[in-house]
């Protein structure tokens, strides 16, 4: 078994980097929700000045990788990489927004997940003496994403309850090989779980078992107490997801209930009619960058496990009768290396 | 600077992986190209007895993967991580050709590029402790990817001469801890070039200056003599875009013409009508996979550089009147470390 490895999915950073900045820009939307004061940036409208939302979510990768940059008191050109991925097709909001930053790029697909993947591979790379910083970055746009993968928003067509809203908002994690936390120590990628849901607008009970079996093989490789966590956090399987989630869990002998939450859920209020929760690769992106973040920083957390839960959808795999393959990567990060 | 950093976009691996097998299968024309010989299975139809081109090209990640790790007569179960990406809209070659595989996955996006973006990330994951063992996989279909991003084959549009022919295969790399070669010793990491060319018909032109900033890094970064390989190899520039390329290193100083090759130049012959030559991401993946990974096993070659070369457009930022941001990954690939 290779030096680092602690079981199949599961691996074990010898020294861990630290994040050491993170930033979020988000909607008009996402800034009427109940995390507004944890964001940096709330945009007047979707557009934000450009011609079209694809424009608006480049824009949005731009200036959220500048704005982590500058939080970290770190040029944008002394990052040794980026890892970067968003929803729409060939990832242009990543390739678009990071084509005048001169970095390595490695472009990611993740779907939802992609920001967990980013993270995962970035604290790697680090670990493994290959960067001494790298930037993670990934987003979502409500209307680019509807336009892509269900119908034209002019079309006004109605949604069913078990639908999510895609987040429109930007999400980067800086990660260093130095520094004083909070620090990425244990990574557990996960592998492709497809329980034949064909259903795109119920995405959370498609990827609900991908993220217990990520939680599960965390759990099982790690051999951490199942409340070894003060929260596990999965991306976006909203309020349908998480409840299905927490079942299969517990059947399976892991009782989280009461520290389990998501991104999805967190990120908007009932009130806003969003049905069952928030969804995108900014979803979990901005909630991490904003939210949690600020809570392991001022030490109200100070272990998470966060789950960035994927579909691997696509609107051609889906006109075609497929199911939807879904995934989720986990990260443990902590305050306190000692502990671990 | 990080202990394995040469320079700003190189790393040197310290226990450089070995390439333990290689496999790839491509349809009837690559079947009829001058490469024929080296593939390990040759399609008699598009299809593959699938009812769309997306389900075949799935399948055909799915056998490729299958047939690698049986040359390298290893389970796919016992992999640690498979590394892979596709050109498709989400990446569903990929994810629906590996959902069945039971391990971990990494998506990637690097357009045409990915397999020397799979083959870098996978190298790095092995030298740093954290694999022994990891596949980089990736595929492409002219039917799936001609109606995505141009026109229905069945409109039976012109092509123009600067055009090229997607390449139907997909190449899949066995990576190990262990082994006798050949080994990746370096991954020099590519960013994003943009030249301002619009042209979707005209890859080569767009691409080849990506490809030159990276080969040109790699040696700025490693202070290699310029003949030190027996062929540097770029992805999927074809004639026009490798006369752009060589016509830039040499005004840069660096004169490789003798041995400056192309895998889209190399699996077509020039009657098989391609105009350009060959494109698409299993066009360097099944050319390193046949051709190139034969000769360096049999010593006709000793050390080469490949540079896969990615365009990361997509038909929505044609459509916006955007240019094409493009990227190359470069690996130096030799069979003796005493060199290095």
């Amino acid at each position: 078994m290779p030096e680092k490895k602690l079981g199949k999915q599961t691996v074990q950073l010898k020294k861990p980097p630290t994040i050491t900045a993170a930033a979020s820009i988000v909607g008009p939307k996402e800034g009427k929700g109940p995390l507004a004061r944890y964001f940096d940036q709330i945009l007047d409208d979707e557009l934000w000045g450009e011609k079209s939302w694809e424009m608006a979510e480049i824009k949005m990768v731009r200036e959220t990788l500048a704005k982590a940059s500058e939080k970290a008191g770190m040029p944008v050109g002394n990052l040794d990489y980026i890892l970067a991925g968003d929803l729409l097709n060939q990832c242009i909001a990543a390739s678009f927004g990071l084509r005048e930053s001169g970095v390595p790029l490695f472009g990611l697909f993740g779907a939802c997940s992609t920001i967990g993947e980013s993270m995962s591979l970035g604290a790697m790379l680090i670990d493994g003496g290959f960067a001494a910083n790298v930037a993670c970055i990934t987003s979502s746009h409500f209307c680019s994403a509807e336009r892509q993968f269900r119908f034209p928003l002019e079309l006004g067509s109605q949604r069913p309850p078990t639908a999510q809203w895609t987040v429109t908002g930007s999400g980067c994690a800086i990660l260093s090989e130095s520094g004083t936390g909070p620090y990425i120590t244990r990574v557990t990628t996960g592998r492709i779980v497809d329980m034949a849901i064909k259903d795109q607008n119920n995405m959370g009970a498609a990827m609900a078992p991908a993220a217990v079996d990520t939680i599960y093989a965390h759990f099982e490789d790690t051999g951490l107490p199942h409340d070894y966590y003060d929260m596990v956090v999965t991306g976006d399987l909203g309020r349908i997801g998480r409840e299905i989630a927490d079942d299969l869990l517990s059947s399976n002998g892991i009782s989280i209930g009461n520290i389990f939450n998501d991104c999805g859920i967190m990120i908007f209020d009932t009130k806003q009619d969003v049905h069952a929760g928030g969804s995108g690769c900014g979803c979990s992106a901005t909630v991490f960058a904003g939210f949690l973040y600020d809570g392991l920083k001022s030490g109200k957390l100070n272990r998470i496990l966060l789950v960035p839960t994927g579909a691997l959808l696509s609107p051609t795999s889906v006109q075609q009768g497929e199911t939807i393959p879904c995934i989720a990567h986990a990260l443990s990060i902590e305050n306190n290396l000692v502990s671990s």
